[in-house]
């Protein structure tokens, strides 16, 4: 966390065009919520439409983000210092993340479990309670307490997982004999988390079956989804909370599942699409496109 | 545990209006479903329809609460007593309070990690390998075992969390840039559990992204739910096993989300809404209101 | 794990009829996807259909197991060995069982804390950070590590339940008082696990409220799964990824629910029922149906 940050600086960290309105010599202290703190505060505003200028003109805050889509005039900036961005969003984040979070603190908690043959980066977390099997951990990589990682997982650099994940359990497995019990299917695979793949907290990622279940760069999973085996995500996906991948599925790089999602097993799903919230999905999908429903159908293109 | 307890006992633990049937001098030693026990088992039955006769007729219990619906004639009373309330199922919960369940046991498991800046009130039960980082917690609150909660998290009094539940973790939040890949918004905020707050096992609960995560007052949330950053809801709301609520969402006071139900983020629901089960929310709700499916649609008054 | 394993070995392993086909002198070193590996590869191909012949020949493996419907000429053999059975993935199963999975160590970590006064048989594996309460757990059992269970659960012979799996919690049972409060049942029944039953990774199995929950011999519960109090699964079930069990609801032999299915409270599903992906079960459901939808309604026979 910062001391007080002035204007100027904060626009030299947003790494995107932008325009300043009003007085420039302004420090923020704090973020806050639009609508929220006081004079030394640091806010944003997505809206662009009609009620962009209301919020804005209703805003407690001394510094606020705004689209540059809003056409604003002298009265607007007179209280407080607006910025304008193309994405009022991602430029608040960046400040977030430069001026308000804390470094990670890297370490290995006392307790944790790691089995002597797992290869662990340089600058890790690792939180009490965590039991890691014959694995590999890259660097700057954060695993949080109570989580629980067997072996023949490979997990790449700044990855996150928090607490009460579980990854590399057997898939489910089974096929019925002639007395119509269940027999197993040994599961003898692994799971490959690649660089900068951020995972939730009681996640469960099974191992593949004979081959490896794969999360690609960059994707993150949200709470309590379930990554079946041999699934394979491409790069940049995310997956959000209570969806279901099954077995074997394929999710294409840029997609985005909306929460308690389900998408049967052994379908493909193209690049770049989208799963709509309680969507399930039973066939497969090419890319670019919007799927919503029960069962699932393409409603648009996805742009 | 107790021994065996008189009806006139039983009765005066009511707090509730109540008529004996039969009678007065049996006793009771242990609570079973209907159709199950003896002699000296109490249970109860709530329908109020033609079968409630039948079913009270086959109940093997030597005491049973039912409801004072039913018309009953004296050959119904007379191998066992009948004990007639407005309410014979919060009769008899009341009874199980009162006489059959253990007292908890307070105290902190030596195994449980706890942050030293972490205040802790008296009376509370901390279970093996929880974690808690810099918190607050109320007295007379439960915690079993397993349970990860982080920093920043203000719990209640009389608050119960089963094992395996998280609490704290950053919410999910990311913006694409221009390359398509996902920043972070980093979550800064925390989280609220008021007062007699019940949690189940395997629950997320994401801290705010700049405000906090609030679970209002007497509210009750089943297993494998999922609680996304910024959501607010209620006083004595029930959150049934595998739903959803999403970012920013606020559920009024009174409100019943069923079973794997999924409400998108950011809309609200007004106060004693029922959710049904499976329903895929996608808008705001009214007060009052009965909505059902997918996408979820108002159905009749809530009452 | 074997080493390199002759045909004439693999099939003596079957345990049913097959038919070999090219050379039987060949010898296998690793199980394969179909499509990967090598000469020395093992893989087996289900489909019978136009495609099947296709998929043989593409595969790369020295030997596979293949259905007895496929009709095969001599070309089709020359390079590898095929193996006709009836059924090719039940086939493979048993050779991966045999040949190519470790055999299960047996043991108690010594971070394991369990209840002085519960039973636990002989052979069994409990994990790192596990915490039993006073249970009974029967031979062969393998409990992996962050397992929580609480006490009056019997767990059978050859269970397997994997990391982060909640079992013997309370169920969800509360009554709205005069004051609109919820007050709760309290949950004093147990869990029975029996034998051969296996359960994946955060799966929550609540405790009955007055008699137990109950999980039938053989049945294979995948992860994320909410099964609330009162349940009663049958024999040989299967229940998948993030289904949700209603309590008391009630669940025929060999029925099989797909995930992210969820089933209504005090229903009764027959024998042989399937649930299809993302069903949300409203009633009960006669033997030998297959239910879809939702609300879930019978589409035809399930056989």
């Amino acid at each position: 966390m910062a001391g007080k940050i002035g204007v100027s600086e904060l626009v030299n960290s947003l790494g995107m065009s932008y325009k300043v309105l009003g007085r420039s010599d302004k420090q923020v202290l704090a973020p806050v919520p639009l609508g929220e703190g006081g004079k030394e505060s640091l806010s944003f505003c997505t809206r662009t439409g009609s009620d962009a200028l209301e919020m804005l003109r209703a805003s407690k805050a001394g510094v606020v983000i705004c689209s540059d889509k809003i056409r604003l005039a002298k009265k607007d900036y007179q209280e407080k210092t607006l910025i304008q961005v193309a994405n009022p969003r991602l430029a608040f984040i960046r400040l977030l993340q430069q001026y308000f979070t804390n470094t990670p603190e890297y370490g290995i908690h006392p307790t944790a479990i790691i089995d002597p043959k797992a290869r662990v980066g340089e600058k890790v977390f690792i939180g009490p309670y965590a039991c890691i099997g014959e694995c590999q951990i890259g660097e700057e990589t954060i695993i949080q307490g109570n989580v629980h990682i067997l072996s023949k997982t490979i997990i790449g650099k700044r990855v996150s997982i928090d607490a009460g994940t579980v990854i590399g359990t057997d898939g489910f497995g089974f096929e019925r004999n002639e007395k119509g019990e269940l027999e197993k299917f040994p599961q003898i695979g692994g799971v490959v988390i690649e660089d900068d793949v951020e995972i939730g907290s009681n996640v469960s990622i099974d191992r593949g079956s004979l081959a490896n279940t794969i999360i690609g760069r960059g994707t993150k999973i949200d709470n309590l989804c379930h990554i079946a085996h041999n699934v394979v995500i491409g790069k940049h996906c995310v997956v959000i909370a209570l969806s279901m991948i099954g077995g074997s599925t394929r999710i294409g790089d840029y997609s985005h599942v909306a929460p308690s999602a389900s998408i049967m097993n052994k379908v493909e799903l193209g690049k770049n699409v989208l799963v709509g919230l309680g969507a399930v999905v039973t066939k497969s999908v090419a890319d670019n496109l919007v799927v919503k429903g029960v069962p699932a159908k393409p409603v648009r293109k996805n742009i």
